[in-house]
This record gives C-alpha cells, sequence and structure tokens, in this order.
C-alpha cells in the first residue's frame, strides 16, 4: 500500500487540494473558489468538502494527512492564523486545531510561501541547493528561505516575511497598513497601478486605450509590442525586484533566489533586467547568485506542503 | 587542568587578543592599532604577536585553539577573505590557512558581526533565546543571525551583510560601491555626515561652533544639552535604524533584536525613537519584538570566537 498526502492550499480568491506521492507527483487535484467573505466556518466547510472528495477519489491509497498551507502572519508554533488579509473571519484563529478537528487525519500547518519554498527545494528549482531564497510576486510578495539545508522558521515560525522589507522611507501605502514595503512597490496591484497613473498622465501608450482594462498581463502584452511606456514600466518592476533581490541576497547569502507567484508567469520578460539590476547593486562576492523561475507554479504550495507531512510522519530519521 | 581558548578580532582600527575560559571570562586581554595600512603579512605578524604574548601570560592554561574574527565579506566555508574595505591586502586572502600557519594552533574563522551574535546570544543579551538578530552599528552596519537555535551561515557563510539591505532607491553611495544601503544612512560616518551638512545650513543649532569637531559624541552631547538641531539629527538617526530593524523583524521573525557597536553607546538616548518608529513600521504581529542593547560590547566579538572554538573542539556532541 502506498502512502499518499493530501495538500491543501487556502488561498485568497482560490482553495485547492491534491493527492500527492512522496515523490511530489500529483495524482489528483481539485479546486474552487474560496468564499473570502463568509466567515472561517464555511471555509472551514470548504476544505472539508474538498478533502472528502480527494480522499473518495483515493480509492485503497492510504492517506498519511493532510498538509495545509496559507497566508501569514501565522503562528505555526502554536497553529494560530493571526490574521488572513484576503480571508474574513481568521484573526487569532486556531486554524490547526479546527481543521484536525473537522478533517479528523493528522495535519500540518505552514505559510503558504514557507511551503511553496519546501515544494521549490525538494522538488523544483532549488533542488539540491542548501540555502535559497523563494520569493512569490503576486497579488502580494511572500517569501521563504532554506539556510543551511533547514526551513528558516524563527519566532512563532513567522520569517521570511520579505514583501514588509522597507523600500521606501515612509513611501506607498502597504496592504499591512504600514508604509514604503516591498510588497507596496513590487506586487502586481502596484505594478498595475503605476501603469494606470503614467497611462492617464498622457505618456506615449496604447496601455488603457479604448477604456481596455490596465492590468499585469495588458502590460506585458503591450511590452512585447513594443509600446514605449510598458516598456519603460516592464523596466522599472525589474528594478523594484532586481534592487529587492539584492537586498535579500545580501541578508541571506543564498545559492540561488527562486521567483514565483503571478509575476514569474512573465520570469523570461522581466529576468534581463532583473539580473541587470541585481548585478549593478550587489557586492562582488555575491553577484553571481543565479535568479531562477519557480518550476512547480502554482502547484509549489502545495507540493511543498505534502513534503513537509511526509517529513513529519514518514521519513525515518 | 583547564582548556581556554584565545580570541583575535581583527579591525580596522584595532586588533584585539583574549584568554577566555568556557564560561566567557576574559582572563587577559590585549590590544594595539592595527597596521591597515602595511599588507597582510604585517598584520599576520601582529596577530602572531599578540597570541605569543597571550600565550606567555597564560602560564599553566591549556590553550585549545584560536578563534580569530574578522570584517567581512569573509567565505568562511573555505576559510578565505574575499576583501576586508578597511585593511589593505587581503583580496581574496587564504586567511584560515595562513593562520593556521603562523600562529601553530587549531583555528576557527568567523565574520565578526556573527560571532558578536553568537558572544550576544551564548553570554549576553541573547542569553536563552532561539532567534536573535544582532545589529552592529558603527563605522558600517554588519550583523549576525541566530535563528532556531542555530547560527544562520548561508551560502559561503555570508549571511547577515545587514548592512547592504538597500533602503533608499537610488539612495546615497555606500562604502561597498553601491546606492541607498542601510550603511550608508545608518552607520556613524553617515551620521556625522548629515550632522556636518545641516549645521552648515545655518540651522540653530552649536554643533560645529568655534570650528569644533562634529562627530557622533558630538552629536549626542548637544543632544543632551538640548541642542535642537541635535535632538532633530538623533531623532532621525533613530527613525532610520528603526525601520532598519522593522525590515529585519519582519525577514527574520527573532524574539529579539541586540543592538551593538559605537552607537550602542547612546543606546538609551536612541532606543525610544527606535521603539516608536519599529512599532509604528512593523505588523502588529512583530510589534512587542524587544529590542536590546549589547551586554558584551566591545568584547562580544571575542567571547563569540571564543565560544565557536569551544564548540568546535571541545563540547562533547
Amino acid at each position: 500500500v502506498e502512502a499518499h498526502a493530501i495538500a491543501v492550499d487556502l488561498g485568497g480568491t482560490g482553495l485547492r487540494a491534491a493527492r500527492i506521492d512522496r515523490f511530489g507527483n500529483i495524482l489528483d487535484r481539485l479546486e474552487v473558489a474560496t468564499k473570502a467573505q463568509a466567515g472561517a466556518d464555511a471555509v472551514l466547510e470548504q476544505i472539508s468538502e474538498l478533502v472528502d472528495s480527494i480522499i473518495k477519489n483515493a480509492s485503497d491509497a492510504r492517506i498519511l494527512g493532510v498538509g495545509v498551507c496559507a497566508p501569514g502572519p501565522l503562528d505555526t508554533k502554536r497553529g494560530i492564523a493571526l490574521s488572513i488579509p484576503t480571508i474574513n473571519g481568521f484573526d487569532n484563529y486556531p486554524l490547526l486545531a479546527k481543521l484536525q478537528e473537522c478533517l479528523a487525519l493528522p495535519v500540518v500547518l505552514e505559510n503558504d510561501a514557507i511551503a511553496a519554498a519546501v515544494g521549490e527545494w525538494k522538488f523544483g528549482a532549488g533542488l539540491g541547493s542548501e540555502n535559497i531564497v523563494y520569493v512569490t510576486v503576486s497579488t502580494g510578495i511572500g517569501g521563504g528561505i532554506i539556510a543551511d539545508g533547514k526551513v528558516l522558521r524563527g519566532r512563532q515560525g513567522m520569517a521570511g516575511h520579505i514583501g514588509h522589507m522597507i523600500v521606501v522611507p515612509d513611501g506607498e501605502l502597504c496592504n499591512c497598513g504600514c508604509r514604503g514595503c516591498f510588497e507596496a512597490y513590487g506586487s502586481g496591484p502596484a505594478f498595475a497601478a503605476r501603469a494606470k497613473i503614467r497611462a492617464n498622465q498622457g505618456n506615449q501608450t496604447l496601455l488603457g486605450k479604448n477604456n481596455a482594462k490596465i492590468d499585469c498581463p495588458a502590460i506585458f502584452a503591450a511590452a512585447k509590442a513594443k509600446d514605449p511606456l510598458a516598456i519603460e514600466l516592464v523596466r522599472e518592476e525589474a528594478e523594484i525586484l532586481g534592487r529587492g533581490f539584492t537586498s535579500l541576497a545580501h541578508l541571506f547569502s543564498p545559492d540561488l533566489i527562486v521567483m514565483g507567484g503571478g509575476l514569474a508567469n512573465e520570469f523570461d520578460c522581466l529576468i534581463p533586467a532583473i539580473l541587470k539590476n541585481f548585478r549593478a547593486n550587489s557586492m562582488k562576492a555575491f553577484q553571481n547568485i543565479p535568479i531562477r523561475c519557480s518550476i512547480l507554479g502554482g502547484s509549489s504550495g502545495l507540493i511543498g506542503a505534502s513534503s513537509l507531512l511526509f517529513e513529519q510522519f514518514h521519513t525515518p530519521k
């Protein structure tokens, strides 16, 4: 009998679950829209239903437990969601205990970006490395760090809140309520917001013409079509990311930086300017650190959560 | 027979050596001015002479070896000084091998700020904590991180270059050659440079009057004497440090932040405004992280280096 893990990735928009083997293969996968406004009970019920469906499909595989990842700040030492900004009802919520109760299986809980870092470390772009900084650039910016061959957790398991490194003194207001955070400059919404402002300033651009929506895909598409403003905006976004990655390199000294999240879909478009800025801003001893694209993409969190579950309950030490 | 360690702290201005027992007690201590312009051989000879003197004073204590700390970037995995900005002749220099050869004792080599972090962790302000960010604010800004009960080393042992986190895009030129680094804003010389400019702008101040020297001690003295510009400058310096500490809290999630280095001599003067800014800029879950002053002061590196030596050669595992 083979042991499989169920992994759950609780996001602000999508709720995903998968059955995964110990080699990181996804054997089954389901996704629904998160009932982000309906409160914690409704979300727990959604998770429970998804896990039920996965188990029903599993025929005779044995289910080791459920690895769950969710946005932070999450006190993973105590299993408490301190708050999930994108989902209602999870303030100081005993998420681990509630999940164990409603799923009736062993549960491992991890911050979603840390889980994604583990996924890329064990089965993705960071395979074989001892020191990885994983950065997800999406609606927000999150991170997970592997240092000296171990997951960096810190107090309450809350290390790696990369998006809230301050990059501009008294700068733009961030979702977290503070000012000048990396997330407030480098995230997808920040990128799109800059594009809207600049398009409205009458710059030479097709962005927003005929009331077209200005979002990240539209900006990248325009840049590829040689729209001057879009090209400039992409270069600026890459500058912001390149500088942020420089700071992370100096702070953590990783063997490589892995970029994931929605903006990693346009990695090829961004990476030349990211690398240029990264190298220009880094001290010599850090300039050759590679920056790679996530390999597991949207599944890195699920695969990482399953891997943490296997490690906790299965792997002989 | 008791085993003692010799510790050497190689700084840009001072070269210090001490004999230290396994409880962190300094039993003997010598200091000379570093021959920073004379080249690597001359400095090695200085170290050798200091260690000789310490051994001669040691009577019948047994010497376990020598723990050496030096400014980075230092590849401590291979024992190579990549460059020491403040001392000539150490570019790509095989420091560990040369030290072992000239001292004829087992040598452990560590970055000075990491050694200081270890000192504070084992015997100082961080005693009993699993997660510590140690920040030295002095001629430069350096750091050492203890995470999940271990020293964070990273690729080539170069983690913790806190001073080169970018805090202002395309900002002030830093000693490292890049722009906008934390060190270029928060270090002692940056603080004094701001004071000189502002005093010359005809602000209401006694700073620099009758050609008095404007340096950090002068600014703090003037602030204590209620000089308006000096008070403002101290508040600004605390803001810079507070924001930097916020970033470090979000990145590493420490149990506490320990501030050392020359500016920690004025910790009491700085800490109210540092804490105010730290709390204003931090996410709720991080606001209660304490910021404490180094307890070991100028000896934290020596004591940490000795502790690393005891750990490597002595402590039963």
